[in-house]
């Protein structure tokens, strides 16, 4: 089998775009991975910082790119975000279909005396706005949702339950893990007061950098989690209150920085939603393709109403034994299991039985969709 | 002024030995940043990190490789010990000369119940440590130690510290931020039970990976801190007990491991002992150059019991002009300041003034230690 077929797009980007990878390489090239304000040869590695916050500020719509901070990747900053804001006696909505890297720091959380409801999304992942309004309660101090469910692949109606959260002077954070660089995400207009993202997905950069934007009303409540020297202020024993040197200890992923300035200027320049339109329409195809195949279809099954993303449970194996015939029998890879986020199987009942996932990038073709829509059919309908 | 001399590798090594470029090269080509047991095509990055994983274990001398955990910098590797390990009531020991990296993560443990005692270092960054006998109470914890000031370039005495801590019980942690690459760091005959490290320093990797490495005393105490999806046990709310796993969240800097592992070799393969010898009689050069100017000379003095870092006030100057100078009219490249450890400066007392840091590395030539020597008597003894 010479060919490999990469529909693992939910874990990560794996090809990058030719202008990533040469921004990377000059960079390497000119050695200049150098620590901001800790040299007088700063000036490379800070412009290089700069230009990134300034990059993401503008992706995500946000005013002041001081608020842009970068962290090793989207669980570092959830962590981050959860822990800086959260203190035990407050209460934190979140939804039945999040990532570990959510779920796990609040069940930690919740052991310290947090209070965390888990509000129930339906079998297709969708989520009833009307269900934050009803949970709120005098101690919630936080609604945390993932964009969409890198399971199910439903888009959560963010700007809906963030305005209700809202209303109730209750946090806003949102983890676009699975949305930024396929869904438009405006950061003013959705009411979030944190927006957490990572680069390796759909934005398309370097594993190892991602970060989050907060607003004032966040970084008036969240205290430093992460410390450290952050080369200003370091008579301080306690980290500076200026951003984004509050939430930025340690030596930064220069290089991963590198790459995302670079990713999300080729998403402006390609206009990424024409892209996201064309995955959509890949989405389409592979719907199509398998509807009448004894397998179970997660999710919505409506690409206007989720992110490129379908698992699927066969009806007559196991999920293992599936993932394992496509790759080995196709060189098809896709991601089986529970894909790091338990409760969005317990939410569509497949805990038990986990799913094949195939989820879709930039890159994907048609010819592609359809070597696996022919490859399921095959192993499948087998005699 | 065409050339620039770089005297700044206590902050972070800049150029690397051209196998670590080409090992960097050759996995951005193969596009390969994977996260491992997130899909079936995770095998080159799984790898990737294995092998990474035995050379850090070899480096250290520790037995079982599956006791490496990687993270974004030893920032976030001492975050996670420190938070782990202590609990309010708890009395942590470390010394008058550490990192903000350190005494940032104390300070915050203070207010939530920990006992601090800061080891008093004499003036030129020397411990006695008969200091750690003498301070070890019922509740002591842990002792947390750097293995030399970024400041002095004083190396303390581990060994002796780290011998009296475990004949108490107290767990031993070292940050070798400042002498992995330079010194050779025995885990075991140093009976350090976490040894936290960085990549972009002495060890020549690229910015935004590090580590640390636990023996199974720590494990047995240390809880996880940094939570998320590890691609493994999903279905428990908890991180899972396995190492690394328990303590891996997250996806990875890939690129920054495969770096890490060709430095790595390639300090083995260069004896990197050798060319610590010659960073020594660099540093003799420097020091004997210098020890007639007008300027006081921080540390020991001593090349034997220092790493290759000497920081100096000038007289007649303050120290933020002498850095200008020397960047502006030579091109010499230092850096000035508080260097992220205010307590080494009050140890030294130069919390008022900080001081002007020449650190030398891997590539640095006696040519450049003849520059930075006659600039410096340039400068300093001008009409």
């Amino acid at each position: 089998m010479s060919q490999q077929i990469y529909l693992n797009h939910g874990a990560t980007s794996l090809r990058k775009p030719e202008p990533v990878m040469a921004a990377v390489t000059t960079y390497l090239q000119q050695n200049q991975e150098l620590a901001a304000k800790r040299s007088f040869m700063g000036d490379a590695s800070e412009r290089n910082r700069y230009l990134a916050r300034e990059a993401v500020a503008e992706f995500f719509n946000y005013p002041d790119a001081s608020h842009v901070i970068f962290t090793a990747n989207v669980t570092t900053s959830l962590n981050m975000i959860l822990q800086g804001c959260l203190r035990p006696g407050d209460h934190v909505l979140t939804t039945s279909v999040e990532h570990n890297a959510v779920s796990r720091p609040l069940a930690m959380l919740q052991k310290q005396g947090v209070e965390v409801t888990y509000l129930p999304c339906g079998v297709d992942g969708s989520l009833d706005p009307q269900l934050v309004a009803d949970s709120i309660r005098p101690n919630t101090r936080l609604l945390v949702m993932t964009h969409a469910s890198n399971v199910l692949g439903t888009i959560l109606p963010i700007k809906e339950c963030f305005a209700i959260a809202k209303a109730h002077g209750v946090l806003t954070v949102l983890d676009t893990a699975q949305t930024a660089g396929f869904l438009p995400i405006d950061m003013l207009d959705l009411q979030a007061d944190v927006v957490a993202f990572t680069g390796h997905k759909g934005l398309l950069a370097l594993a190892g950098i991602g970060g989050f934007i907060l607003n004032d009303e966040a970084a008036a409540v969240m205290r430093p989690w992460l410390t450290g020297g952050t080369g200003s202020f370091s008579e301080l024993a306690d980290m500076p209150t200026v951003l984004p040197d509050r939430f930025e200890p340690g030596t930064p992923n220069e290089l991963g920085i590198c790459s995302l300035r670079a990713s999300l200027a080729w998403l402006e320049a390609q206009d990424y939603l024409a892209l996201a339109q064309q995955e959509r329409e890949l989405t389409q195809q592979f719907l199509a393709g398998i509807k009448e195949l004894p397998l179970r279809i997660l999710g919505r099954q409506n690409i206007q109403e989720s992110v490129p993303v379908v698992s699927v449970v066969p009806q007559q194996m196991s999920c293992d034994e599936l993932a394992l015939q496509l790759f080995e029998d196709y060189g098809i890879i896709t991601r089986n299991g529970l894909h790091c986020a338990p409760w969005a199987h317990e939410t569509a009942g497949t805990l038990a039985t986990g799913t094949v996932r195939f989820s879709f990038g930039w890159d994907t073709t048609s010819w592609e969709i359809q070597q696996a829509v022919q490859a399921l059919t095959e192993i499948l309908t087998k005699e």
